[in-house]
């Protein structure tokens, strides 16, 4: 198995570049961080590159670490280096981004979680968490969203991105694609005269878009859905977070 | 007005001081930050002691600042120091801690939000902004939950620390006193034999108690309360983040 003791060497700084956009996008690969993501996606038969490991952490997993797929093992002050957490776990993954994780809308399924210029990524992972648990198909990634390849999401996803589909989509397109196959799609308001959420039944197939954190869903989009919808908010809140009303409406339309 | 520049002066070190739980027990104060916290203290009328701010803030918030309470300025590095934000806010506030912010159980009415030994800071302002936002009366934080003075619980309840009480106190003793009244505690658990959310109607009275992020509910609490509840899984998620968990909850009890 091939060491690397250096945080100069070539491969240390490829690595680091899968953690930002641009390495994604030149390479087409990105790095998972920590044994419950890494071993999910083990688990999900997901297109994983290499194995990178500290010693310690190569000994601990050695029997869920398949021959297959090249191991590299690296020091502590390595894994420091790819990761922005205190406490770096010790294990990666560089995965491949496949053409295979962009779903088209008209093949497209079950209920769909439609993230509108959600930037938060502490936000987006726990959408995505929450979408696997209420048992949505998938999750479509809008223009100005952050990138599903992001650190931060990654680790708030917790492994639930192995779970349900992912993609990066066109939220005009799925909205009219839906709609054009007779699919309800429910915008979310923050306004009195859009639908009680409480008084909406789903059927199984339908598109959910949750908007922005300051600014809510984009104007042309609310007005093109089948309905808009609104959590009242009784207390003096001004508002919710955006992940947990998604979290509330999930599991209404979803039952 | 004051005018403070030395980052060494004895206040600049005490309302440090006040950040931290040694401070909280000292003084009996503790430091809030950012304008949307500060200004909600004042249109409380939470016993807010000294305004700090640079003079920027100063400026921009003059007429909202009353004058009948002490004004400090300082300088953007002083602002630094009282905060652990990356780009600090400027403005800041000491509130008294007052034995007026304990409740009695005996006393309560309406539905309360039970906290057993929540640990994330993020997730407890949630959960507090959330309770606000579904009509809960307060907030009740238990043993080994993280102070509701810690800075980032602070700036995640986003203001809603106003409008909602909190309290500390031993929830074996809510539990007990709300079931002696005849009004219902709900706990929550990952298991099935558990009552589905879904099924249950509570009244305008009663608790629900969410626990630790790792290892759920103290079984002693469990085995006390009315009934306990689950949130069905679908997906794979191994379970739901605990603020999410609690949204779902609250808006299903409190309709």
């Amino acid at each position: 198995m091939e060491k690397i003791t250096s945080t100069q060497n070539a491969k240390v700084k490829k690595w680091q570049h899968l953690t930002t956009k641009k390495g994604h996008q030149k390479y087409h690969q990105y790095l998972v961080e920590g044994w419950h993501t890494v071993g999910d996606a083990l688990t999900a038969h997901e297109p994983v590159q290499t194995l990178i490991a500290t010693g310690e952490q190569l000994d601990a997993h050695q029997n869920d670490l398949p021959d297959t797929i090249e191991q590299i093992e690296i020091t502590e002050e390595i894994a420091k280096k790819l990761t922005d957490t205190v406490t770096p776990q010790g294990i990666f993954a560089v995965v491949n981004i496949t053409a295979a994780t962009r779903v088209a809308p008209a093949g497209a399924d079950g209920a769909w979680l439609l993230l509108d210029r959600i930037q938060d990524p502490g936000n987006i992972g726990t959408m995505v968490r929450t979408a696997d648990a209420a048992g949505f198909t998938g999750i479509v990634f809008g223009k100005g969203t952050s990138s599903r390849f992001n650190p931060k999401v990654i680790r708030s996803m917790q492994g639930s991105q192995f779970h349900v589909q992912l993609t990066e989509g066109d939220l005009t397109e799925w909205l009219q694609t839906f709609q054009t196959a007779n699919k309800p799609v429910y915008g979310t308001a923050l306004n009195k005269d859009a639908k009680n959420f409480r008084d909406v039944t789903a059927g199984n197939d339908f598109g959910l878009i949750m908007g922005n954190e300051g600014q809510g869903m984009a104007p042309e989009l609310m007005t093109q859905t089948t309905e808009n919808l609104y959590i009242p908010i009784k207390g003096n809140a001004e508002s919710l977070n955006v992940a947990i009303a998604a979290g509330v409406l999930m599991f209404q339309l979803n039952q």
